[in-house]
């Protein structure tokens, strides 16, 4: 299958400049239909986290796949988004006027609800929101354990929870929490964590009910925990981003297999004058330099020969360990790494390049930066 | 001092939304100044690398600082700078043909070199360069000491010269090395490290001579050995590029003074939820996830309150560890925060907001990501 615009048929993965961000569209497909089906067998809704991908088309194809809509932390990815998608949830506190504006200038179609642990962010939100006579739901941000944000135990939970139901220009919808803290879900510690999880939202969930509370929403998920969301009672919806691309991090922690994979960075050698090693183009500005979670070394491996390795990097240089392997490149060899973090990566990149069979396009990365989005249709 | 421009008058530190670059216009000025009078002094010539900043207007301000021309890394880095400066060194191999076509296409009135370290990508510069008519410069690399790229040895090195010397269609111009294994400029090991360096560099100047491939250039330099130059017998350029915004890095490492510190991220604080820290909305996405190389901890400082640290971060999140410090920030408090690495960081960034004075202007930051620069002249 070929495409007949004009510039996507000029894309040839064997003379495209490098670094470049390269998406196997079939994988991306499988990831979102298998993500879909797991969720909807247990009956949960899947609101993906767009902060992966930050691109309409990915969007699209998740929404197609058979998500409810989606989940954003800034204010471009809303505006983005709104324009594919009508049920957008900030998992973001809006702080100050200027956020506050934007987020209630989105499109009215578009049904909004935000996440928050803050009673001053709330109060505002409602002020803001009344003054547009926009509705908007709240769902009460808890902490899971990881201790970065979210409301400190059930009795303070309840309190914001009654707060959030009865502050003017909101609606109360529910709870969320992110369980970043639970990477390695196989492992005694990461059992442990979930039993405890599973157990803290349980009587969350009795204590919302008893003081007439119950929520309509229970929104968690990460893609280390994803697989298991069916046995944390009481979730409705999970947010879980990355399960999209996939990357070393969570085939480290098992949470996908190598052929779940969709995304790499292809790139050049640029020099192999340091024995053992190979150099190429791409360094922190286009791989990220972010730990692997999971069991193994290093900032990012070769999607074709996973023990080479990215031992190190400058800004424009990753360095690839050759010790493992009998590969010897040359100069001016291509090959595509698989990044630790593939948000962050995304983050770095100007364009996809989408591949599917003999096809490649380029997909636009709408939703990276900060400023706001001009609001163009998606062709 | 006010600015007339529309579009910049609307801009306040006050209200802007964050995370935001905030470039402190003097000190930008000093920095400059400073690392300009220190080469000068010491007969030596600045080819700032353009790196760190990306941006033309910081560029302008260097070369009227003293500056003989830039260095780069990037094929839009050099098309970028290009519009503003007329010397321009690649100090990257250029491998492959989409490359070398953006490389010979820079503008004619462009003086251009090349570093290298492969004679295949020597020949191909070259031979490319030869059917442009177009005059290329060529610097060999030669590694000092990092085990990343360069030519290793003395012997190989030479030979390599030579080669350049008898490549047609290119310029035999010098040699380049990046001594960006030496961090510590004050311990023993750094002092070891620039000792060795320095006998390195002079004796490689000694075979090159008797060779007769004496270097015209002898580029060198990295912002953490910068104000040692003047000992590293032979170097004639300094391509320090990190002195003209310092960060929590050169400052650990004693290369910069507090108030050589003029970059920094504005973040709003967002989440006050967990006791003895504070969450800013500038995590991996806004400051890069960097290590610093010097004594300390943590991923990030408050300008105003070192002690104040950034001790984790997710995407969007970056979380402030109170316990050193009796602030206790509330939620919508704004903080600035210096990355331990800025060139990272500002690679992030839609735009610098330069402040000088009572005024604040946005500074944009062409040169970020890959793609071809259309040309528009610096307004």
């Amino acid at each position: 299958m070929r495409t007949d615009r004009a510039e996507d048929m000029e894309i040839s993965l064997a003379s495209v400049e490098t670094p470049a961000a390269v998406l196997d569209v079939h994988r991306v497909r499988a990831n979102a239909a298998r993500a879909a089906a797991y969720l909807k067998e247990h009956g949960l809704t899947w609101r993906p986290h767009v902060k992966t991908h930050k691109s309409r088309r990915v969007t699209s194809l998740q929404l197609e796949a058979g998500a409810v809509g989606v989940t954003v932390a800034t204010l471009r990815e809303a505006e983005v988004m709104s324009t594919v998608c009508d049920d957008i949830l900030l998992a973001y506190p809006p702080v100050g006027e200027a956020k506050l504006r934007r987020l209630l200038s989105l499109s009215s179609r578009v049904r909004l609800t935000v996440a928050l642990d803050d009673p001053g962010v709330l109060r505002e939100l409602g002020r803001a929101a009344a003054l547009r006579e926009r509705r908007v739901g709240v769902l009460v941000e808890v902490d899971a354990g990881m201790r970065r944000v979210g409301v400190q135990g059930i009795p303070a939970a309840v309190s914001m929870a009654r707060l959030a139901a009865n502050t003017p220009g909101v609606e109360y919808r529910g709870v969320l929490h992110y369980p970043g803290h639970i990477r390695d879900t196989g492992g005694p510690e990461g059992e442990r964590a979930l039993g405890e999880l599973g157990r803290t939202v349980e009587e969350l969930l009795d204590r919302l009910g008893s003081a007439g509370l119950t929520p309509e929403v229970v929104s968690g998920g990460s893609t280390p925990t994803l697989w298991r969301s069916h046995e944390l009672g009481g979730l409705t919806e999970v947010r879980s981003g990355t399960v999209i691309f996939n990357d070393r991090d969570t085939r480290s922690l098992g949470a996908a297999a190598p052929e779940g994979l969709a995304f790499s960075v292809l790139a050049t050698v640029v020099s192999t004058a340091v024995p053992g090693r190979a150099v190429i183009d791409a360094g922190s500005k286009a791989l990220a330099r972010e730990p692997l979670r999971g069991p193994g070394e290093g900032l990012g491996e070769l999607l074709d020969r996973p023990e080479v390795t990215v031992v190190s990097m400058s800004e424009e240089h990753g360095i690839l360990d050759l010790s493992e392997s009998d590969w010897r490149p040359q100069v001016g060899d291509r090959v595509q790494v698989v990044p630790n973090h593939v948000c962050v990566c995304v983050n770095l990149q100007d364009r996809f390049l989408a591949v599917e069979g003999e096809r490649v396009e380029a997909w636009e990365i709408e939703a990276r930066g900060r400023g706001p989005f001009s609001g163009e249709p998606l062709v």
